[in-house]
């Protein structure tokens, strides 16, 4: 099977798999587990941050970040579009009595100013009114296909922050992919946001894991929400060790995907049938529908995964593609034969 | 001063203050208020439910609902102009740890159906998502103007729920303006409603509280989750004896709110620098703009209060009238005289 | 019948009756109630603080309090036999997501400081444990007797507070009754909490409501919360009037209720088969047991309401008879001969 | 250094190590991990249940089965030596608005059937009390030493549990060791709860999780909030691997570390100045307080450090010894002389 329904769905590298044989390990519930001490630094230090630590996952990153900005009866502004917003179960509700207010997401994966203005009352003492707590961007943008939010925007954002006293958590689960694209060090990103959360296991290949990142204080009162949500692990060495290799290969890594998705949108460009949700790709990610008159999504979805590719439906009718390390240019050739082939039959 | 900002400033009339006089006085929380068991039983009737309970305001009345209703982690869907999801502090958040899902509003105070649709995961074991639990609809509908839900919509609205096997809410605060305005019997709106909450303290004039109606164990629910909030009354018949004389007078009283609201939109219709949001009126709220050319919203209520009559600002730039019984027909001449002369000066 | 079961079944005087009818009303959402302003003025004033607010009852009174004072996944220290303990419904943790610990109550309604020492950890850095972010006492004690709390404990426990840096409140349900008891203004003793609540509807013979007492922040807080959980209520002076009357009268109404407790309890010293908890009564409830070879708790209570007299069991086998203001000394003899011929027969 | 602060310092074995690298890997948010789901379906037959899944930590199986198990506004019964009361941060207050009632634990580690029952309202429609929705109990028991709850009492609890309808949590972070010390299977153990977590990461001496096991409703119910809590992980299967392999060899393993703490207790017994909490050891955990008139306990244990014992204080002058893997009998003897040789000094 050829696998393109998602960059989670990549598996650890042999140089990775070795770093886990030879990691120092110790109990990190204690504090002292090395190889997560050397993660947590290597990570803070790429992103321009005081301090950063280890996740379980991006989902529970995302939560303890937003639990540890925001009172309960506060509310987060968060893309309509946005995995916080969409596939994290509410869970900034549930442990946090925090309320979810979203904001249109833009074609570009931005949330635009005056939206998050009109948010904030203009009477903040009437209790009337959840008060706005955080912005929440995501950075690149996966459903709105990879989309990478551009740096004029987060400047302009930032100021707005300021201006209104509100921080920025930026989920950046696919954050390497978007500083590949501008060709920009993560941490010229990553300084526009109070605190970052990254993924591991995406197109970095890692097995398990996320960091956030943020100053001392904050990673401090994170530390304290992850060990009451279960996040704290054992002999997460095992856990740290690949990802310190993914810190280390990820620009060669990612930047091949990235050509491998823009062979896939120019492959996928000339299949009669497609239609390509955008022209151009700015990372890893491509959408695209079928021709609803030929057939419908789910018979499409079904007749290739019959032929050996597997694909995934995000959103009614859109058919996300994700380039990753489990994908080479062989691969990409494959894929268009047989979409090519389903929709000519 | 003519006092225009809302129906909630209207105060009891005679007959209820004798009310409060002669009512029979009980300990609520031991269930030994007769007067407060008499409410109870009458609002249950006029409302077509079983049961019903008294509440110290909307808000809670709203959200021992919701509570009632809805798991953690499952999600309510709320129109995006609705009080629940903008003046009621993210209650359902903080104290149920659910999600406020917000659906575009119609014009007409609706929430449709293939919106409402859309919420629904196509998938609803997998556990990214939250599940919708409750659908929430107001009637007659505030900051929409004071519309009332035609009733082939509250019909469609229903089986929908039933097909989706999710009940519905309705917020009906000022319930008796949307039955009189349709003519018809309030139960004959709330069959299409699991369950319903008044408010007492609006067009009724009676000083303190709301009713929240449904099955008796939807009642026995919030019962509990009323106690725990702090709505659990002592010698509560004194909220509930006017609140018996306002059942009894609201139908004269409410008929006139209107008639008085369509004398003040004609009113307005004619004033130059008045632009007022819909030409005909539903029930006792009038919504207009001022035109900017002429002078900011800010200084036209200033103006207005200076000589003797109360407006309010509901969203940017709104202003809202209501009609309630602390308002006679030589008032609302006097208001239209004053904002003509406002509006020429 | 006669009616022992609680304070909380006071009527209303006629001069608090007169006072519903000439109180000057308003919107106190808007907080345009000018009796609510008052009755929250006189308050402060008494129990020596800022500002006070009213509430609908003494759950939210503590429940808002408690989150006005506490972060979520903080520990409330609460004595085991507090009411907010026990009758509260667990709304700190359902609203707040606070943990409750709970303290052993002594036999004079103290909790020992010893006790409160132990739930700090030493290490407090450590995120396994929650922090004691409040300490809670009640005053009198309800379900110690009536208990009233000695002012060099709570200045102990004031000592101890401000070393710990965690606030006190003080459920002080019945603080007039403790006032009176120890002869002194009830600011001197409220002197010794952060914040207090006191209840208008138990002795003080008001209908409805209860007042939170604290600083002006602290009363902000309270405030932004009560909405959120809906105790903001509309022409809230019918409920303030009556109030105002309590406060002023309260000094000697309470002292005659504490003389009739004890007549109530020098009579049941002498009747044979009554088991009284303590000898000598410090505000207006009396303990007491009856001898469970002569009959059970049930069967003498069922006995007591057939010959006119209401009591009611508070925790197993404890009776509880509380006087109040629709007790006079004809009724005490009554009850006491009453329950000397049950015993009897 | 010799390593008795706690088993959770257990590092994998080199089968352990061997298996992750060979181990089938996918992911398993998406359910395709087949090393997760083998060690899923290993799981639940070795605990006689329908079905188990894997979490990072014992907090978070704990906290996901308490959330599954109990609404909001309902109270746990649990032992207030408990890990889940004192170590696990009032998650279920925070993520589930439930209350933690706590219960005596006696010597043995057990809650008193007696003490259970008391916490059962008489009246259960009365909304001020919190309702009892689980009975939690630890098997092994850490803080009162290692203690195995003793079969009988497990049945007379299933029978009380069954009469009360309330399901019962075990929480057996350290089941095996219970079941070794009893010589029966573990499903001989687990029988007698509804739900049980089994920790991978001490004795069994795996790098990281737990396990949760249950009906597959409840296992359903608890991998929604997994979900939520941020539990899920992608190539889960470098965790599962190594957990097979200790689900393999924990008899061996645990038999031995037993014997080792049966040498401990011995050598302690005779050492002046060490006060040990039981004579008999039923398991791996040993506590003792050293004489006060000797030392203090902060400076046994830097002398025990200085040289080359890590001890730990768990309670005030509590001193826990836990054996484990990284254990020889040689370490034993050593840690004899040690703390013989500061306690003559």
């Amino acid at each position: 099977m050829i696998e393109f329904r998602s960059d989670t769905f990549t598996l650890p590298t042999s140089r990775m798999m070795e770093a886990i044989q030879t990691a120092a390990l110790g109990d990190d519930v204690y504090g002292e587990d090395p190889t997560v001490k050397e993660l947590e630094e290597k990570t803070a230090l790429i992103l321009g941050k005081e301090a950063s630590i280890l996740m379980p996952s991006g989902t529970m990153a995302n939560l303890s970040s937003i639990m540890a900005h925001c009172v309960r009866g506060s509310k987060i502004l968060v893309g309509d579009e946005s995995d916080i917003y969409i596939y994290e179960a509410a869970g900034a509700s549930v442990c946090g009595g925090i309320m979810y207010e979203k904001i249109p997401t833009m074609s570009d994966g931005t949330l635009r100013i005056q939206d998050l203005e009109e948010t904030f009352p203009k009477d903040v003492d009437d209790p009337q009114f959840a008060l706005p707590s955080l912005i929440c961007i995501e950075n690149s943008h996966n459903r709105m296909g990879g989309k990478v939010l551009p740096l004029s925007y987060l400047e302009e954002l930032k100021a707005f922050s300021i201006k209104k006293k509100i921080p920025i958590h930026m989920d950046g689960a696919r954050l390497f992919n978007a500083a590949i694209s501008l060709g920009v060090a993560p941490r010229e990103i990553t300084k526009f946001a109070d605190t970052v959360q990254i993924c591991l296991s995406k197109g970095l290949s890692s097995p398990i894991g996320s960091m956030v990142a943020g100053s001392k204080e904050f990673i401090n009162k994170v530390y304290r929400i992850r060990k009451m949500l279960g996040g704290g692990m054992r002999q997460a060495g095992i856990i740290a060790a690949p990802a310190l290799i993914a810190l280390d290969e990820y620009m060669d890594r990612l930047t091949v995907d990235h050509e491998h998705a823009r062979m896939l949108v120019e492959g996928l460009a000339s299949i009669p049938g497609v239609i390509l949700e955008a022209e151009n790709v700015d990372t890893n990610i491509v959408f695209f529908r079928v021709d609803a008159s030929k057939l419908t999504t789910e018979i499409f979805i079904e007749e290739a995964t019959k032929r050996g590719l597997n694909l995934a439906e995000l959103g009614t009718n859109r058919i996300r593609m994700v380039t990753h390390s489990g994908i080479n240019s062989t691969d990409i050739k494959k894929a268009l034969k047989i979409i090519h082939s389903i929709l000519a039959g």
